[in-house]
């Protein structure tokens, strides 16, 4: 099936909510990360083990009530080799639950390089004599438009052959996207990213009536995101922002087609670490139990 | 030292090249493919041997000609675990030979994840009760400006605590780097980026006159490489697109300034494969020496 009808059919059961494993190291559940730590030393292992172990509990605790998940590489890498190990083994997981899984990598590349990064992910893998199914599986990448359409299509046509989705940043969450992202020709970039995307994803709408190819668009900037949904029917938005950045969540409701459709919203810390609220919660004891009552409110 | 200084000069002991270690599959000298996909059998190992293999005869060639490497990160990320360990694997073997290593990962994104790139790559880990140095320990990483000041501040903030370098992408070498790069408002875009490149890194000049912090020109529009090299005297260009892609080498005397400083060139595959230009050579025997030879050339 089209990777948005999926997307889709996953909000009209869950609702719109995509829970992103951001694993910040200073707020995992201390009685995890000290057992790690004490069973196997101050070690990049102990470290990468400790996000394992809090995902999982995560993972099976939300999966009632949670369809998607965002995963951000950048905490991953940064704990090298096993970190890496700690991302294999988050996205079987999640794969295994049956989660949509969205990989935040924000890649991006030309030609034959962007092509390695979205058959890394997305695709397979060919070489002299052979061909692998994708190591990493992953429902869709986010990716960073700055190179323009050339490297955009070798993600795109990946994405195309597998039912695979890619998300474009397009308009951030941050407080300097401006800087590029409102530069005008007359037309602003964030707006040219848009038709861009639009043009380039137009082969892959699905029944719903939507791309597999969407964009990022941050909740901090309601105006924009009320022009885009007006202006961009048949594109997915993937909504960060909102949480710890502040964004505004009744503008959210710009977001949204009539019919509940069109965006979905990506909350991390501030549902997987909610249990941080109770400040008599040392432990973080029970940590999984308040991001799926987080999750559910 | 000051990365700008480090780099400055390697360039006036080995000369500008810095050869781009993107090891395509299907270049892959056959002895060393062949022999690992016999012992290993098609596995992913297989791959990523022959990548590790291929890599350090070229790095023990190499070594007495050229001072720098670029390490492209998706060919590695493509072939998963196994190619993670290849990075590393490579990334340590280049290190013991001296190499100043930039790695190309064009990575971006905002606040606390873009901090663990930088810390992930470039300087240090902490975590609650201890501190790891960087698992990846690079000189320099690639990023991409999309997200603006606040995407790239993070990166820019570690590079300049360890001694270590950024290249910002500004004008990419690919065709269609215009569609975003040149809207003009009524600045275009990559100026812009160039100006806000020069204000973040303006406490990172070194002895040299130069800024750790760079760009990304590619030498396929050398008029916007004229007019950066005289506008912006103290950014240092990393130029991709000469080789492959068929960028202008006449044009390349524009990147430096008097003194033959200020730019380094980006050549992979002419370089490490460059014994698939003898139709003969089918086994890829003696790739290293190839690679050495036009290297010097």
């Amino acid at each position: 099936m089209n990777f948005a009808d999926r997307l889709n059919y996953c909000v009209q059961k869950f609702g719109p909510l995509l829970v992103g494993l951001d694993p910040h190291l200073e707020y995992l559940p201390k009685f995890i990360l000290e057992q790690e730590l004490k069973e196997k030393g101050k070690t990049w292992e102990a470290l990468a083990h400790a996000v394992v172990l809090t995902n999982q509990k995560l993972l099976d605790e939300l999966h009632s009530v949670v369809g998607m998940i965002k995963i951000q590489m950048a905490f991953y890498e940064m704990l090298g080799i096993p970190g890496m190990l700690a991302l294999q083994s988050t996205i079987e997981y999640a794969r295994n639950l049956g989660y949509i899984i969205i990989l935040d990598g924000k890649r991006n590349d030309i030609s034959s390089t962007a092509l390695a990064y979205a058959r890394g992910y997305l695709s397979s893998v060919s070489f002299p004599g052979g061909q692998f199914e994708s190591f990493w599986k992953v429902d869709a990448l986010t990716i960073n438009p700055y190179l323009g359409e050339d490297g955009l299509i070798p993600f795109i046509d990946e994405a195309n052959k597998t039912d695979k989705g890619i998300f474009v940043l397009c308009r951030t969450s941050n407080k300097s996207a401006p800087t590029i992202q409102d530069v005008s020709g007359p037309e602003k970039v964030y707006v040219k990213v848009a038709k861009m995307v639009e043009f380039l994803g137009k082969e892959m709408i699905g029944e719903s009536g939507f791309s597999s190819v969407g964009l990022v668009v941050g909740a901090t900037y309601p105006d924009d995101l009320k022009y885009l949904r007006s202006n961009f029917p048949s594109l997915l938005f993937l909504i960060p922002g909102v949480g710890a950045q502040k964004g505004d969540v009744k503008s959210l409701a710009n977001a949204f087609q009539s019919n509940g459709l069109g965006a979905i919203v990506n909350v991390s810390r501030d549902v997987i670490f909610a249990y941080r609220e109770d400040l008599n919660n040392v432990s973080g004891e029970g940590f999984e139990k308040k991001a799926r009552d987080r999750a559910v409110y």
